[in-house]
């Protein structure tokens, strides 16, 4: 039986190794969560992400240390996607964060993209309910702007925080509009770089194009289950009234970081007293208890279903005999 | 009744329209390819990975050249995951493809990482598969090297080229053993640069340093039903003998292309004498018939739970009087 009380009183060496089970999907890993479960909902989740090169790192960390100076505890999560290629920045993210390091009120968690066999997106909102759980007032999940999986975690956030830098290509290809529909708050960095007002002006071009903010209001969280239960029932559109700020920051420097800090602190305030923390952190449960349906209905076929008819169909399916989609529908019915 | 015959006699108009019905996962997909598979499995699928700003379009393009001129068909699958966040390079990747275009031999499609429901590498698997069907010789995936998905991409392939170029940064922070385990073969793109040797050293201590050929066997698509499989009856490893050969290319003066094809070339070789291919291709076989049995159990659960008990489930969630894991579990059982 998992003792969750060490972890709730902020024991930090076993929470990192249930990170770890975690990141493994270990069954202790579930019922840790389980038993972890109805002490989380208190943390504020901020999402920071971006394209390399944007200095979202150092955004976090000045972020940070602004929450600190101000009494809150921080746990980062850093996601690189980008790992298995090129290295990552894990390792110029931990240089830069080592100022941050021997303060007990942060917590710095560097996710491996690879061996998630849940998923990567899965991994992330487990590890950020056991730090939920553990205690810090603000969990910051960092990720790469890049791949669908990432897109994914930066919508389980409360509070996304989208970091563009000048010179990126951005106003030569124009701005996508899926950024705009994740960003609760715009920031661009390096604001002592050329091309700052073009790429301001591009952003703010973009964002008068863009949805109005009642299609902003969904984040489209690829959750079969929520959009099942949505078009028997449609919930109240509580997020039609946000506007994303666009804010300039010289992390580096400092500069421009409290004018973020309260922007977040002000869209955290919104999603309170509008009601839609409530709506994102339904569809967010939907989201999850889908994943874990699907894997539990899955593991319990696999029993179910012989090695030799599998193997037999594999056989069919490489000999061009029957066709996957067949194959399944077969399986099932 | 879908009707393969005109994809398989090279109406690229009727192609166009599937590969957006496969897209965006429609019923009427689902027949097409069923219809399609058996025309299948003839195509040399080839990966093409690596970080952006490493030249793979332009390695791509005059790849793609090279096999016109040997007489080749060419699909081209331009996956950018990029493209919700920075606008992507798909527009420049365009611009330098405009020479292949008006040539009856050479299809490209740019795939939106956004909205396919059933995700990224499935939507690319189900396009490879038709332009398979549709009678290309050769299919390139090109895919920016970044994100789960991205790296799953790649892993479907027969043969995959990871592109690297010098400068990267990959000499300071060493190369994760990652892209050694997906690269069949490997190229230092802008090889004219400075840098280029400290790359190729890098590369050459990661190789040697790397798990030994016989753990590169198997690629590790996420696919428990392969495993399951593989747990209850080995499969004799027949990739053990592929040294992935490491190349310099300059590829937008087209310098060390040939090298580079000729590499692939023998990497197909390889693939058919050694039995290789048969092993990955029913590999990714379990993996598609997984995801279609995890779709259509879902589905069916979907169906069979009512709204009312999902309703009900939710708000124990919310309430924090049931966690996601015990509520699957008793949803399921």
């Amino acid at each position: 039986m998992f003792d969750p009380a060490p972890i709730l009183s902020g024991d930090r060496r076993l929470l990192a190794r249930l990170l770890t089970q975690i990141e493994n999907t270990t069954p202790l890993a579930d019922e840790a969560l389980a038993a972890l479960y109805p002490h989380t909902g208190r943390a504020h989740l901020i999402g920071v992400t971006g394209a390399p090169g944007t200095g979202k790192s150092s955004l976090v960390n000045e972020l940070t240390k602004a929450y600190r100076r101000a009494g809150r505890t921080v746990a980062i999560i850093a996601v690189d996607p980008t790992s298995p290629f090129t290295g990552g920045a894990l390792l110029g993210d931990r240089i830069r964060m080592r100022d941050l390091a021997g303060d007990a009120g942060v917590f710095i968690r560097s996710m491996a993209s690879r061996g998630a066999l849940g998923g990567l997106a899965r991994a992330t909102a487990d590890i950020a309910k056991a730090l939920d759980a553990a205690g810090f007032d603000k969990v910051i999940v960092e990720t790469v702007g890049a791949g669908q999986s990432e897109v994914d975690i930066a919508r389980m956030a409360h509070t996304t925080i989208v970091v563009e830098a000048p010179g990126l290509g951005d106003d030569v290809q124009g701005i996508k509009a899926g950024i705009l529909e994740i960003a609760d708050v715009l920031v661009v960095n390096k604001a002592d770089q050329p091309g700052v007002e073009a790429a301001l002006r591009a952003l703010r071009v973009s964002l008068e194009l863009a949805s109005p903010p009642t299609a902003r209001a969904w984040r489209d969280l690829p959750s079969q289950l929520h959009h099942h239960l949505a078009q028997a029932r449609p919930l109240p559109q509580a997020e039609a009234h946000w506007t994303p700020p666009l804010l300039q920051t010289v992390a580096v420097e400092g500069q421009g970081v409290p004018a973020v800090l309260e922007a977040v602190e002000q869209h955290r305030a919104y999603l309170h007293e509008s009601g839609a923390l409530r709506q994102r952190e339904r569809e967010r449960l939907a989201y999850e208890l889908e994943a874990r349906v699907r894997d539990a209905l899955f593991a319990s076929w696999l029993v179910r279903v012989g090695h030799r008819q599998l193997d037999h169909i594999l056989d069919k399916l490489q000999k061009r005999e029957l066709d996957p989609h067949t194959a399944a529908r077969q399986l099932i019915g």
